[in-house]
């Protein structure tokens, strides 16, 4: 496996008292490239009498190698270290997001236009027509992230407390992308009818629901009782977004190797909320032979009562030869490969079986489940994850644009249609000369994404009945 | 009942095609004039043949008075009227709130800081110590505004969606005056334990829950339930806030009459939210007479079994005489008055037969209990709700401070000690020789107040040992 390159994510900032003689901050720059980790800003802050003191701020690998470097710095005479302070941690102090008012309520006038008096009569209007809470309230751009707190990031049920950086990270990426004004909910509850309870008595004031990182198999249940109970979208972001990407790159991947959808043989590795979600996409948009493994191998109907309902449904779909065995046997002359399981697990051999010009979506993350460096040169495409290799497959390519395209369109529901919209809006892109095997899928910076996307899903939203906003 | 005055609640701006000829915007006024209407803003938007266009802003009475300007207009000759927009309306278009993210998350490296994979050693961080959360994340700063929707204003039970604009507004006050991240919350239930349940569950992020507009006296079962539950301050302000407002006022009252809570008989009219809270206020603040009227005459303990929980705790905490009767019989030599019911409740010979030098405080708002002219020279002291009447009761000088105080000593509670604390930071914000009969209460736009407030009622967190966070 390859060294895993310094980041900014792990980088800190060192407040270093420095002996004033010449090369000192030489020494220093040059223990930190010994430790092959990224010096970034160098400030000089003062000039305590025979030191002078500096802000040295670096990027490292993980943190251990932060605290080596840390020891390294130390080590050095002449060089003492008064403060480390993580730069991860400094961002997130009292949080990432702030409420804002649009207008100031600092006079008598507006505070009676604002609030009361005046605002009674809002509300009678709304009470009068409940459509019009829409229009005279947050509900028009407003969406809840909703978490347990059950299946966060690769950290698994740490808890709704820890998983809130994650929400309030989400509802920056809300704002940053799309302009929506989403906010984190974090319940203190797991269980399936208390989370439908509790999201469905707070809806009345969001334009939508996005829920995230909710572990499999309850996950399913959740979001198919709140679609069922409540009149806005409902979105579980780690199953839909995960599989409105894939598919966006599936598309321009089968565009580089030639090959047809419908005649395409996929294997996708690991069945949890994102496996089955990218299964049901790729049938709708029209896949035939679709293989899914589990731990205990390709997932098929001979033992489908012993299957929990998620997986029943999937040796429902899929595998039309109801082949069994292992990863391997599902693998022989597969063209495409989608991982969504966990590091290291789909071996080379694998790969090195797969039909001509294979294609492969290694998505877990951090690490994938296959370095891309184990199979350059023989897979003819590759896509992870991560943003330090080419085709990074990111959800923030999907959900702004199709929030934003929903809450446009007053839409009831994000259906199939939209999500298909959404991946052909998103592969479409990247224009057919720019096409490539390194080249497949935008970049998550490129802003046109979410324009297209989110004009595409608006349109859908009306060509398939759920936009409830009059169309202009 | 002396007349109301035109406001910017009630204000409308009129697209005005006016022929250019001589005296027709002087026409205009003069209608206007004559309608005892307000003209504000006279803008020239361009002129278009004959025509001058205008944008005239006008402050009406009323909805009706706002219909008889603009016929009045429309009649004129020379005059066509084209659009009329309520400026209340257009404030409140798409919300008043928005979210704002601290930094932007723009490039590479700030995602990967804000959200993955950096976020991770920060949910990690807080997974380990869920102390953390309070500093890692919003819930440092933010607080819910919940409501079921069930008592909005004096519209009464008008359901979450129609609720909603009062709680944004109320989100803005907490904004504008103590920077306090606020969000609000209108649950599509009004069962006292599916609410319960609803704050509960999504409690973790939130530093504090503020309940509003929820009726009595359900608003006593759950506030009494949420206060068991969870770790946050949970502060129910119709209760609450409007009894701390209420006590500042007595406090500086009294300096003015020269009396004293313990010699005090006070009569509260309205068994309410606010009534009973004021009532228990009053009582810890030391008053010892107390009598409370609804609308079948004074509360005493006679047919004790026959009242709900809230009322029986009145009989059996005030009326140490058992005094029953009318109100009439309650304002015989009564000194201080306090009504929290609805317009027109209270005669004006009850304030006649008061004791010496009368306090009367009429808070139904916006049509107080007996209009402040109509007892013009027989009580001595008079505040109302109302912010067009000296000595303006408003909660928003209540509770921007104590959740402020609350969220800085990370309190566990907004128990008594904070709220008396609140009380008295209040009544300060008028130093003695500033007192009069017409100020006893510091406007909401006194920027002292909240200083005050929030710096007495973080001590008294510390004294009363609720404060989390370790004193500096």
């Amino acid at each position: 496996m390859s060294e895993v390159q310094p980041s900014v994510s792990y980088s800190f900032t060192m407040r270093l008292y420095i002996k004033n003689k010449p090369g000192m901050l030489a020494k220093i720059l040059s223990e930190i490239a010994d430790h092959k980790a990224d010096p970034g800003a160098v400030d000089v802050v003062e000039v305590e009498g025979e030191y002078k003191v500096r802000d040295l701020t670096v990027s490292a690998r993980n943190e251990e190698h932060s605290k080596a470097i840390v020891e390294a710095v130390k080590a050095i005479d002449g060089v003492k270290v008064r403060n480390v302070s993580d730069r991860v941690f400094l961002l997130h102090l009292g949080g990432k997001i702030r409420i804002e008012n649009k207008v100031p309520v600092d006079t008598r006038d507006s505070l009676s236009m604002a609030y009361t008096p005046g605002v009674g009569r809002v509300c009678e209007a709304i009470a009068d027509n409940k459509e019009k809470v829409h229009s005279l309230t947050i509900k028009e751009n407003s969406v809840a992230v909703v978490s347990d707190g059950s299946a966060v990031l690769g950290l698994g049920d740490i808890g709704p407390e820890a998983a809130m950086p994650v929400m309030e990270g989400k509802a920056m990426l809300f704002k940053e992308f799309a302009d929506v004004d989403a906010y984190p909910i974090c319940l203190q509850t797991q269980e399936v009818d208390e989370i439908v309870n509790a999201v469905k008595w707070m809806s009345p004031g969001f334009g939508g629901i996005n829920l995230e990182d909710i572990g499999a198999p309850r996950c399913f249940e959740i979001e198919e009782k709140l679609k069922e109970e409540l009149d806005i979208p409902v979105f579980h972001d780690d199953q839909h977004g995960t599989a409105v990407v894939t598919l966006a790159a599936t598309i321009n991947a089968l565009k580089v190797v030639d090959k047809d959808l419908s005649d395409l043989r996929t294997v996708i590795v690991g069945v949890g909320a994102a496996g089955v979600a990218i299964t049901k996409i790729l049938l709708e948009a029209g896949a035939e032979e679709i293989l899914c493994c589990d731990r205990s191998g390709i997932i098929n109907r001979d033992n489908i009562d012993e299957l929990n309902s998620s997986k029943k449904w999937v040796a429902e779909n899929t595998n039309p030869n109801n082949l069994s065995g292992s990863l391997l046997e599902a693998t022989k002359d597969a063209d495409l490969l989608i991982g969504v399981s966990g590091p290291g697990t789909v071996p080379i051999e694998a790969i090195e079986q797969m039909a001509e010009d294979p294609i492969v979506f290694a998505l877990a993350n951090p690490v994938p489940e296959i370095m891309p460096e184990e199979i350059q040169g023989i897979a003819r495409i590759i896509a992870t994850g991560r943003s330090d290799y080419p085709n990074q497959i990111n959800n923030v390519l999907a959900f702004p644009g199709l929030f934003r395209g929903a809450l446009d369109a007053r839409a009831t529901d994000i259906n199939e249609e939209m999500k298909l919209a959404a991946a052909h809006a998103i592969a479409e892109c990247i224009d057919e000369e720019g096409l490539s095997e390194e080249y497949i899928v935008p970049s998550v910076f490129n802003k046109e994404v979410v324009r297209r996307v989110s004009k595409d899903v608006k349109n859908a939203a009306y060509d398939s009945g759920v936009a409830q906003r009059p169309q202009p």
